[in-house]
């Protein structure tokens, strides 16, 4: 149950609908998921959010679509639902196939259970760790 | 404060010293870091999660230099000391560069804001995630 | 699908209705809500819960509105979808606009990300937040 | 760093002090730790929790001990850094080896591990779960 | 929404048959929950996932329906719907009753309480715990 | 341990010397704190997160003390040490007592436990919560 119902392209502001027109641009797509058309209900965040998400997101170092998979890891690890299927359809768009998204979840599930373990036994940090140049 | 001491290779049984000369053959290493080390406490764990993590990071689809960049996301998202410095080794020595993991904190803090932001607002999932075929 | 159904006031034990009495009270409301009518069916934690809760809400140096922010912050950041919506509602209740739910949205997620970074950059105490007299 | 000071027995309200001395009877112990000495710059926080705590971890259906591993396993999932050592003390005390807390170390990572498959692969409830008198 | 559909016994390969048998065989059951069916999409997982966790749930010096409640307590500190009304309903075929659930409900809930206010306050370890011998 | 030093005004770049300029001109200090200084390891990351932090603190229809206070609600519920201590400092230089930091901790700590309440029973949202107009 949404707190706030999304604005539509034909009810925003020309602000918000040239974020809207960016989106669409920069992805290459003709529709707006819900996720924008909420936070247009707050505009200086959906502006914020939107360029500082181009900006993470935006080719560099790494593939794009590791990007895309780190954002899946870390939407399972905090049990997003709306990240996880949304993420996942952007995965599958740039190429993405069942077996990739199983060997994400399956790193992402066994990081979950290393880290407990790590922390269960409160294991403290190598020394090679700490002084790496040894 | 760790709960229990790790076990040193002179000091473990035959079993473990297997589990331990495992280890360092795949990871092409000359030492044991403290986590297997204390992990060895209780040898069904320490060989069981050895066995699982060699099959889950093993050469596959994914590159395995983008399943460390996967722990580090899921370790940052967790809290886990350990586990960030253990896995930045790791990567490092897999060739990332500081611009690298630098990406990878930013796209993982990233998704951890837009998380909160698709929670935060409850947002529904669209008709087009639902019905993909449309 | 929950775990046990909630207790109506007409089934209810008279210790449980007095609760129910006091929450109605409290809270200057004619019904109310599941939350408390599944805990009844643990009455000690039902008691302990709602006196703990008129506790830790009651009016003090911090506005009861701000109490309510606190809680969806928190909400938000555990991903308690009941919590959230109640607590939207609490907060509305209390005359928060829906300007003020997306600035508190807008700082959770940010209060997010920025752990992350702090978190996944491993950053040190400063010498001067150890020794604040200096 | 901790954010305030614990406060001493001999610096103690008699308020406080009617707590540890509470403490130290249903703990049968001659000292009190810190957790509760700085709990006790806030002497309402302080009463609560304690008598909160007292309730929850009483002799019950669940044994004693039951309960400090399930503080442990939560602890872990949270990574709570004192929480983890303390209550590793406190179920020492009532009888843990250092197998039953390699054991319960092991479930919870093992835990953490089944959630985020559950989560990530966003497996839905079973029909038989759903109406579990079919 | 599931990511993926579940793999039906009439339509798994054999090695997933043998998984799915055995799963049966040791849960002294005649169906599959979905999420098996599901993680029969990557059948090295599914195979990995069963052996581990049979072999962490085995008996042992806990006993088999305490670690069913560690598991619930893990679950609902990550807010795993699927792991809660999935290790709920194992916990009541081994006898676990409706006040049993709502005490570790209890103690999951006041764990995570007080594992905040040793966090919020920034509690450093005792002497004590620190230098046990003592 | 850092994964990355910290980077020194003198050693600074000037564009994040302009950036370092302005947080102490907006915080009207005269120092910047390390979490600044490790971010200028990724001047596009420190110039973002900067910009961005001052927009979502920035003075609006919620206090700015308000805002700190959310802040360290967030961090004690993510255990983020760094965040907890100098957003307790930031509180602390607007005004916040020793009082105040005690209700936030003891707020956040009991919606994290109310939060376990809901999860643990699965509570389903009220029919007035689905439809407030009735």
């Amino acid at each position: 149950m949404a707190i706030m119902k999304g604005i539509e392209y034909r009810d925003a502001s020309p602000a918000v609908r040239a974020d809207y027109d960016d989106i669409m641009a920069v992805r290459k797509t003709d529709w707006i998921n819900d996720f924008w058309k909420v936070l247009a209900n707050d505009p200086v965040t959906l502006k914020r959010t939107w360029s500082s998400l181009k900006e993470v997101m935006a080719p560099s170092a790494l593939d794009p679509l590791v990007k895309e998979l780190l954002y899946i890891a870390v939407s399972i690890t905090n049990n997003c639902e709306y990240c996880i299927i949304s993420h996942a359809a952007a995965a599958r768009a740039k190429g993405a196939s069942d077996a990739t998204l199983a060997e994400i979840i399956a790193v992402t599930a066994m990081a979950n259970e290393t880290n407990r373990l790590a922390i269960g036994y409160q294991i403290a940090l190598d020394d090679r760790f700490l002084n790496p140049s040894r």
